[in-house]
Parts: C-alpha cells; sequence; structure tokens
C-alpha cells in the first residue's frame, strides 16, 4: 500500500541550485501566520463551533472543485452526496460517496484539489496511506473519529492553523448574527474572524435572489430602497454594518468589469427601470456598471478596499443549475476585457491613492496585456492573486510571469485562498508560499535580483502586501458587537 | 560533414534529476504500438501498395509545415514541385526541387517539422549525415533507392511502424473505394486501417465543393437530400457506411465551434434556403452550428466519437488560392470563442455521458480559459491533444500546463498526429510521448505526483485515453466489406 | 551596504548543463555591435553633442517606465521632475527627485527597468553600491561629474557603446535638422545615426497635432496636400528626404493594424471628409487602414522597410493627459487582431518578396495563434521583437516559445531596443543576447538543435537577422546632406 507523504520539497523547482535558494525562502515564511483576507467559508462555523459530521459531508459534498471533475467522467451528484436546489439532501449514504470518490482518486492526479486534498490528509488527519478504494474505509473512519473530538472543532482548528485574520463573504441581505454570535462569545480569536460585503444580489437585477434580497436589504437597513438616493443609503449603512464586523472589505463579481459614470437624472431614470423590472439585459448591465462606480465612490468615503472578480459565466449547465442549483461547478471563465470597462471609473477615481481596488481576472491574457499595465500606472489599482481555475502550482507560477515585470511584486496583494474548505486553508497558503518562493529562487538564480532582496519579497509576498492591501496594518482586534 | 543522430535524450527536460525521471518513463512507453485515430493519409496507399516515386513527391512536396516555411522567404512553390490548382504538376525535376528544399533546410531550425524529418532520415531511411546542398543529392538517392524497395511499400512501412490502428478521413461524398479494396486485399493488417467522416463540404454551404459533393451524396445514400428529412437520413446511411469500414469517429472543421438549437420547423425553412442558394452568411453560419448539434445527436444514437476542430481561417491568400488551391500553408487561425457558441448543444446533450464530444482549438487562451473549465465539468465533453501549429514540443508542453490542473488528464483522449505525411507517424507519435513523459516527469521531480502515478499516466497518455476516447476497446478486427 | 555587481551568468537559465551552453553562445556574441534600427533617442543629441546636465533628467524624468511605476505607487509627477504638457518644468531639486526615486527603487524589483539601470550604473558609471536612500547622493554626486567630462557627450558614449547603426523616429513634419547638422558636423561616426520616417500624425486624423503637422508637411514637401493626389506625392517626397538622412524603414502606430482597398474614387471622397474635418471615427479608422496600405504600396517603390506598432490605448488617462501630456506612462495594450485586419493590405502585397512589413505587437495571444502563422506563410511578413511590456526577459522568452515553432528564427528580425533611453541601449541589447543564447542553449540541450547550429544562429540574432531585415547590409556609411 504506497505511503502517504508530503516531501518537504513539494513544489520547489527541481534545478538543485534554485530549489537549495527557493528552500532558503521558503523556511523563512513557512510558519508566518495566515492571512485569509477573501474566502468563503461559513462563519456559523465559528459561532456555534459544532463538530462537523464526517468526511463526506465536510471534504467532498461542498467542493466544487471535486465533485465536477467527477461529474465530468460521468459520476452522479446524487451519488457523491452533493445537496440538490434548495438544500435537499439526496438519500446517499456517505461512506458509500466517500467510497466512491476514493475509488476515483486518480482523476485529480496533476491538480491543485490532489495537493490540496493529501496535504489535509497528512498534515490535518496525520494519514499515513495514500486514497484509494482500499483505504477508503479506514479514511472515512480515521477522519470521523477526529471530527468528533474537541480538537477538530473549528474554534481548535483555527487556532491550530495559526490564523491571523479570516474573512468571509457575506450579502448585503445577511444580518451578519453568525460573526455577531462570535464576537459575542469571548472566544479568544473572535476578532479575527471578518466579514466582506458582497452586495452582488441587490446591484445585479438579472440575480435570481434579487427581488427577495432587496426586500431583506430595505429591511436591514431602514433605508427607503426604492429611491436611488434611499439606495444608495442603504448601501452606506450596511457598509457601516459589515465594518463593525470587522470588514474591510467589499466584493464584485459580475460576467464584466463595466463600469459606468452617469449623471445622477440618468441613475434615477435608470434606477427606476430597474425597480420596476423593466431593465432589458443592457440596461441591466450598465446599472451594474453605475454600481461599480458608486461602490469605488463609497470606497473612497468609508476606506474600504474594493475588489473586482468578473469573468465567470455562471451556472453554464442549465439542466444542472435546474436540478441543483448554483456552484455546482459549472461556472465557465469567458474573456474579459478591462482597458475600456474600467476607463469611467478610472477616469473618476483612478489617480486617487487613498483607494485601493483589486482586480482579479479568470482571463490569463489579461496578466500581461492590459491588468499589469493599469496597475503599473494606477494609484488606486491592485492585482488580486490567480484565481479560481488559475489558483494552482502552474497558474500562480503563470500569474508572476506575466504581471511582475510590468506592474512589479508591489501592486500584488499577496494570497487570498478564496476558498469554502476551511481545511485546505493551510494547504493552499502554503501552496502559494512555496510557489512564489520558487518563482524568486528563479530570480535569484538567474540574477535578475539579489537574495537579500528575494528575502525581503517573500516575506512582503507572505504578509506585508496583504496587510497594506486590506488596511489589516496591525493583528486583528476583537470588536465588540454593536 | 555534421553527422545526423538522434539523441536518446531528445525532447527530455535538460534537468539532470527531471530527465532521469522523464528517461525511465519514456522507456516504458517508447515501444508502445501507434494508435492514430485522427490523420490524412491517403487509403490508396494501403489499397494499391504501390510504391512511392522519390523523395520530393513523397515528402516535400505535401507537406504544407514545408513549403509554407519555404514559401515565406521567397521560394516559389512551383520550383517545389508543389502541384497547381486541379492536380497540375509544374514542370520541375524533383531532384532540383529537393536541392532547393536542402539549402534551406536551415530554416527549419527549431521548428517541429525538423525534429519529424530527421527523425525519417536517420530512422526510416538510416541516413547518417545532416541535410545541406552537399549532401542533398546522397538524400535524393538513398531515399529514392529505399523506396523502390519492397520493405519501404506502404503496407511493408505500416508494420514496421507497429501501427495498431490508423484512421483515415473521408468526406462524405466518398465511396470508400480504398477502404473496400483495403478489406477485400487480405492484408493481415487491413482492419487496422479505418475511415472518419467528415461530412464538412455536405454541410458548409459556403464550402467550394458543396454542390458537387451534394449530388455524390444523395448518389451514395441513395436518400432524398433535398428535403430535411431525407438529408439527415442521408447523413444516418453514410455514417453507417463509415462505420462498416472501420469509422468510430466523425470530424468537423469550421471557422468557429457554435451550435444552435431550431425547432424543426425553423431547420425545414433554413435547409430550404441552403438549398436553394438563398442563405446569406448568417444563415450559413446558423445552418452549420445546427447540423453540428445533429451530428451530436447521431452520435448518442450511434455511438460515433465527434470531432470538432475549429479556427482556421482558410485559404488566407486569395492569389495562392487561385493558383495553387486549398492546403497550401495560407491557413490561418484566429481567435476562438467556445463557451457561448457550444452552449445550445451543451444545453441538450452535455450530461450525456455516453457521447464523447473531442474539441480542439488552434486558439491556446481558450485551453485555460474555456476547454479545461468546460471539459472538467461537462461529461461528453473531452479535450483533443495539442494541435496544428501547436502540435510541437513547445504547444505540447503548453497544452499540459494549461489543461491539466482544471481538466486532470482523464479528461483528454493521447495523441492525434493529423497527417498526410506518413513516414512522420512514428517521429511525431514520438515525440508526443517524450514531451508528456518530460512533463509527468516535472510534477515527479517537483513532487506533485507520485513515480508510480507518473508511470500509470504515461500508459494512459500513450494507449490507454486514446482507445477510450474513439471506442477503440481492443485491436481493431478485420471488418468485411459491406 | 550591499555591493552593486553585474553577475557574468545573469539571465542565462539556471541549469548548469543549459547554462554552460548558453554561456558559450553568449560569448561569442557578447562583443558585437549594437545595431538599433528602431528607437527613439534625440537626434539633436548627436548634432550638438551637448553634456547632459544631471541623473534625475537624463535618467529619470524622461523614462515612462521608471516614473509609471512610481506613479502607481503614489508619487507624484512633479516630485519626480517630470515635465508638465508643453513642456513646463515642476519646480522640483533634481537631486530631491533623485532621492525620492532612490528610495522607492525596490519597487523595480523583477522588472526590466532593474536590470537596465543597474547595468547603467555598474558598467556606464563604475558605480559598486546599490541604489538606496542612503547612497542617493553618492549616486547623485558621481553621475553628475561624470556627466560634466568629455567621455560622458553622446558622441563619445555613442563610440565606446560600440553603435554601428541607431535609427531615431521623426515625423513628417520634421525638418531633420539635427541629422543633417549631424551629418554636416564631420564627425566619423555620423553616418551611423539614421532616421525614420514616422507620418502618424498626418495620416491619423484623431491625433492632437494632426492640423498643425499637415501644414508643416505641406510646406517641407512642397506639395499640394489638399489633394488625394497631391498628399500622396508629399509623403513620397518626404520618404525621400528621409532616405537622405539614411532612413531606411518607415514606422506606423495606430490602435489596430487594420488596412484597407479601396478604389482611387472611394480614397478620394475620403480624404475630402478627412481634411473637411467631417471624417467620424469609422471614417478615420478607415483612412488609416487606407494609408497602411499606400505605405506599404511606396515600400515596395522605395524598398523602404515597414514596422507596424499597434494595440496602445494612448492616454488612458484623461486627467494625466490634461495635466502632462503624451507618454506618460499611461498607454494600456489592448487586445489586437491582425488575421483578417491585414487581409486587404495582404491581397494586395503579400505575396511580394521585395517588401519588409515588420509587425509587432502588445498582444502575446497573437503570438501562437496569429503573427508566427502569418509571417510563416507570407513572404512580405517578419516578425518584430518582443515589444514595450513585453521587452523583458520573460517577454523575450515567450516571444521565442510561442514563435519559433511556426515562423522559425529566419522569420525574426533580431532586436529593436525602441528606446529613448540612450545610456540603457547597451544594457538592452545585453539582455536580449543573454536570452536569446539561453533559448539556444535549451534546444541544444534538449538535443533539438546542433550546437553548431545555435552558433550560426546566435550570430543571425544579434547582427545578420537585423542588417537584412532593415536593408543594412554593410555598415553605414557617411552620407552628405542634401
Amino acid at each position: 500500500m504506497p505511503q502517504l507523504s508530503l516531501n518537504p520539497d513539494r513544489l520547489l523547482p527541481a534545478d538543485p541550485t534554485t530549489r537549495a535558494i527557493a528552500r532558503e525562502l521558503y523556511a523563512q515564511v513557512a510558519g508566518a501566520p495566515i492571512i485569509s483576507p477573501h474566502g468563503h467559508t461559513d462563519p456559523e462555523w465559528f459561532a456555534s463551533n459544532a463538530a462537523w459530521s464526517n468526511a463526506t459531508e465536510l471534504l467532498l459534498a461542498p467542493d466544487h472543485y471535486l465533485f465536477r471533475m467527477l461529474y465530468s467522467q460521468g459520476v452522479s451528484l446524487d451519488a457523491l452526496g452533493v445537496p440538490r436546489r434548495g438544500g435537499q439532501m439526496p438519500d446517499t449514504d456517505p461512506r458509500e460517496a466517500w467510497r466512491l470518490f476514493a475509488a476515483n482518486w486518480k482523476l485529480f492526479r496533476g491538480t491543485p484539489s490532489s495537493m490540496w486534498l493529501n496535504h489535509v490528509f497528512a498534515e490535518v488527519f496525520g494519514i499515513e496511506v495514500t486514497l484509494d478504494e482500499g483505504t477508503a474505509d479506514h479514511y472515512f473512519d480515521v477522519m470521523g473519529e477526529a471530527l468528533a473530538s474537541p480538537a477538530f472543532r473549528p474554534r481548535a482548528l483555527f487556532e491550530r492553523f495559526n490564523i491571523e485574520l479570516l474573512a468571509t463573504t457575506e450579502g448585503a441581505g445577511d444580518d451578519l448574527q453568525h460573526h455577531k454570535a462570535t464576537r459575542a462569545s469571548g472566544w479568544g480569536k473572535a476578532g479575527a474572524v471578518v466579514t466582506t460585503y458582497r452586495p452582488d444580489s441587490v446591484i445585479d437585477p438579472e440575480h435570481d435572489s434579487f427581488t427577495r434580497d432587496m426586500a431583506r436589504f430595505a429591511e436591514l437597513s431602514g433605508e427607503d430602497v426604492t429611491s436611488w438616493t434611499g439606495y444608495l443609503a442603504a448601501h452606506r449603512r450596511r457598509r457601516a454594518d459589515f465594518r463593525a464586523m470587522g470588514a474591510t472589505a467589499t466584493d464584485h463579481g459580475f460576467l464584466t468589469p463595466r463600469t459606468a459614470n452617469l449623471s445622477k437624472a440618468q441613475c434615477e431614470a435608470l434606477f427606476g427601470k430597474v425597480m420596476g423590472g423593466k431593465a432589458d439585459a443592457d440596461e441591466a448591465e450598465l446599472f451594474r456598471a453605475q454600481m461599480l462606480t458608486e461602490m469605488a465612490r463609497m470606497s473612497l468615503e468609508d476606506g474600504m478596499t474594493m475588489q473586482i472578480h468578473p469573468g465567470a459565466t455562471r451556472n453554464h449547465n442549465a439542466r444542472l443549475f435546474a436540478s441543483h442549483g448554483r456552484d455546482k461547478g459549472a461556472d465557465i471563465p469567458r474573456g474579459t476585457e478591462y482597458v475600456e470597462a474600467l476607463r469611467p471609473m478610472l477616469d473618476l477615481f483612478g489617480n486617487e491613492a487613498d483607494l485601493t481596488v483589486i482586480l482579479f481576472t479568470l482571463d490569463e491574457t489579461t496578466y500581461a496585456r492590459e491588468l499589469a499595465p493599469l496597475a503599473g500606472h494606477y494609484p488606486c489599482l491592485k492585482l488580486g492573486p490567480a484565481w479560481w481555475f488559475h489558483d494552482s502550482p502552474e497558474g500562480m507560477r503563470r500569474f508572476r510571469e506575466m504581471t511582475t515585470e510590468s506592474a512589479g511584486f508591489y501592486n500584488t496583494v499577496g494570497f487570498n485562498d478564496d476558498t469554502r474548505a476551511f481545511l485546505s486553508i493551510p494547504a493552499r497558503h502554503d501552496v502559494a508560499r512555496r510557489i512564489d518562493c520558487g518563482f524568486l529562487a528563479r530570480l535569484v538564480a538567474e540574477h535578475r535580483l539579489a537574495d537579500w532582496e528575494a528575502a525581503e519579497l517573500a516575506q512582503e509576498l507572505t504578509t506585508g502586501l496583504v496587510r497594506k492591501a486590506y488596511g489589516l496594518k496591525a493583528p486583528a482586534r476583537v470588536v465588540e458587537p454593536a
């Protein structure tokens, strides 16, 4: 039975000279605290601190990286225990689901999922054999037993993982009750769990929860969201609510990064159409565009860092969307244009050094062509790390290779794990640190960077730049609930 | 005079650690049989088993990789013995053409053509000096003498090359007589030569042979191809004819991969316009789009694997097209969009695990952005190997680097040589095996893959995945002609 | 205080086998003369041979690579001594500006600017400590003292740099007085400074100097530029004027590489609209497109090499353009399409082996997809080197990796420094030589190229191909002014 062990040199370049340099750099950042300024973990975990049930429900069923690959090879989502639309659980034995996954584990060879999960298996659970059909039950049992123990409760793992800050993401219609409960709990690390303001579902008229979430938005903000002025005031109010729960950032994910700069009269007319349900596709797009500009304006007022995550065609598989809903591995990237799309917002705020707008992309062709030149010029722009499909060893390397020469390192913002898979967070940060150190090591080996410069940069890429970009000057303090 | 010899480590990564791993992996697949599920060799060769005439007519005049490069440097096609439109041969001495080629051989430095041809020269013909002006006659004589001998007849080379399966490609208006003759010949490997159904010229109203081939299509199918129903029936009939000649796949090469899902009434109206010669460019595009969907539907019925090869702007050089016709090195890739283009077909059949649609591209930007995410989700989709301009060491590396992390290895389908240059087939498969082993070796050297996993994958990439994707479960049997 | 020293192996691949090969190749071309066929140095320098004032005015204030990065991190252009629109200088002490730059020098880690400038500091000025706040004054003093000495006058450095040819770029409204003065001066290397014809501002109706430059164009050409015939005659006349000042090339930089092939009547009508100020955006684009075709036609007549530099969105930052004008680091690349854009011109002249059209790009996705296939087919097309944002170690590597396999080396044209930073010219050519030798070395190490082939290619990439592409068959002779 093949042994599972994590080689200490994993992901470092194979060339011995470069590897030796990379190893030294990595040693200096391997133990640094984890700063996770953008992700999708469930805040209820830290509020309730309830035990997770089993490996399938924790690791498999919620991870679209895993079930999308299995699905692509003909495995049904039901057989994997993935919930159906509306949360209805299929009648699947979690152990059987895990066995099915184990039997297909080879599908993940060469993917980041295998790196992340082997790290979780070996480091978090101490498992020493590789996953396959024969070891599936052993895995399920070992993990089940561990998860039932106090050491594997959310807060205990949070502390064990040495997390300095963890940002979750909530919608504008969220009452932040879990964040409030966490902060009220007296847990020593409560202040290290913060939220992020993601108002997509009250900005995008085409979002399937738009109407429902607007009602909730009105209620929670206490504003008249049927007028343009009241609607903007509601955003301001909720941004403040989120800041009270530690938020230092907002997040926006539409298909395009288009922005607009309409007059107040135009905004009012457009908003009227949106609220009347009469906005066509172009008008919906224009409204999202205008709202990105409004969000930038508010960020300049309240200091929140703005993140833009464009380029995903959501729910591409119509049949699967009907049966299983959103976030089921059927989001597909598209070509994305930034240069003209961002122009209206940049015309207004591009030269503001006090504004931080972090751009992400699913279209790697924009790294060297558009994003690095933009971020290497405009004071307000920074580049988010390699994202989603590109959050992988090769993807991270390409990010550095294609952005560094025009944008430098200092217009980037460190790593985002952007995950809902809490147990994989240390693995993901570890991958990023190794790849960055490998990249720096190559620059040193090619005499393009001095060794002491690389050492400084390794620290910056691990903790320095992320703290600066997200306004996290010092380790987060506990903030009392409002 | 510089010696020609093929280094046993050629194309393996230079780093000694990685190279040692790659060497071991390669040793395990170097001798595997060749499975060539998509290509353009001439089926008459195997039917007639006639000797080829000389190096110019065999290697130079039909190879657009060669004469396009020479042409780009001012060498005329006439001087290279390339036939003119309609097949008329220029009045060029083949030996003179070969000398001209030899004198310009340096133009191919760093290109896959030089790798392929040196392999042919050294391995197939046993030549031991490099090609240049001084050795041109030696080459021409050695190859001419060899080609006149029984050991260099098509069937003998087929056997020597250890080909398990070779698919040719024929149009819907082809009577498959050469395939029938081959199968009737009693040659032991006859069943290893199969055809592929490529109905472009009866699907694309803008194809220059559309009218002629439709007539032939009607004749061969015995169907009334002037009605939509009859036209579809003719396709079904001809697909069956092709399957009788071993075909397990169809192939479709239009400028875009656009698909459509029209109602029957819409199809009939559109088909009427097409047949009446009244379809404009948009309607021609819509008809091709609808027919891709119809082909997918038929594949689901009859089990044939469907290949889509989009993205080439054919015959870009108008003057050369007028004088020399198609396939003269003037096809130029274009940016290609898949996410919206494939949606109508995927809405219908995307979730069918029994359907196999293999996507190719000439636009490498789609590897990581569109194709790997699509293939890593939809059960019906698989990724074809690096194609045409990208069927090269760097191109193959980029393919693995940009697709593996999202699609894995198991959503790819092994190698296609896609060539009309029969003698280069072993060279091309050898390049693919070396590059794949080099890529796997890097993953092992970076501890991203275990050595035993890499060994399994090397076998899969060489023979396993291609057999599965093209429905070649066992070595092909001889099928008696219908 | 860290030492500044240039490692002799810098930029060569880290793998010891490959590095050893690269080192040998590089040794053969390191001392070759510099041929700079395209750039933006100021011809007045060589006419007047006046001393440069100080490091800030020479190295910092004119270099948009430097101040764009500093600006992106919140440093104002005024504080760096960058002139305002119209040339007005900010009231900034050059020494203070230099200190500010030095304090932010770390921003350039990993960028080509740091490689280029360290080369200038160490090789040109002999400085032995790294730049930082503590050494800023030392730098400023050492460089100031040097620049005041005869050995650092433009002509002395030109000779010291071993420049065989240096092309500047002038507009169609330039009287070439500095070139005339240089040639009249009796300086032995006068003939090595040549001009390039760049008529953008009299071809682009949307150029902000169009009206002014057309008047100057009329005056200098003595033609009636208000008629289409006269306008074309004026171009012919000025091309001849430029050739008299050594020009062998023209240069054209519009947003797109679109070409057109209108009838004479259409041209006259369009030109009438342009001159009447009535051309809308589409017509302005069409006029530029037609003029690219006209320039190609004239190149075929007069033998001048034609360069096309498309793809930059100029002056993207409206506020900065208002305050500081053009060329202030706010030009951002855009996706660029060549296949259809060039078709009209290629239909006319694509098959002309006597015409040389050099294509550049800011959109690397076109390297393998469009540009290499086009240049690997059309006799008139050649590929310019990696340009602007991609004129960097990683960018140059990508250029070779993505173009060589389809276009070969012989459809490329050597290196362009394309710079206004005269002191960095040796550094830039050195980077290109090192990267090219590293790329060739990898091909040798992977047994894809013989060592003697690589040695020949290193020479070709350094001096052979550039001489051929720009019609510089022999070292430039002194030409007496007309």
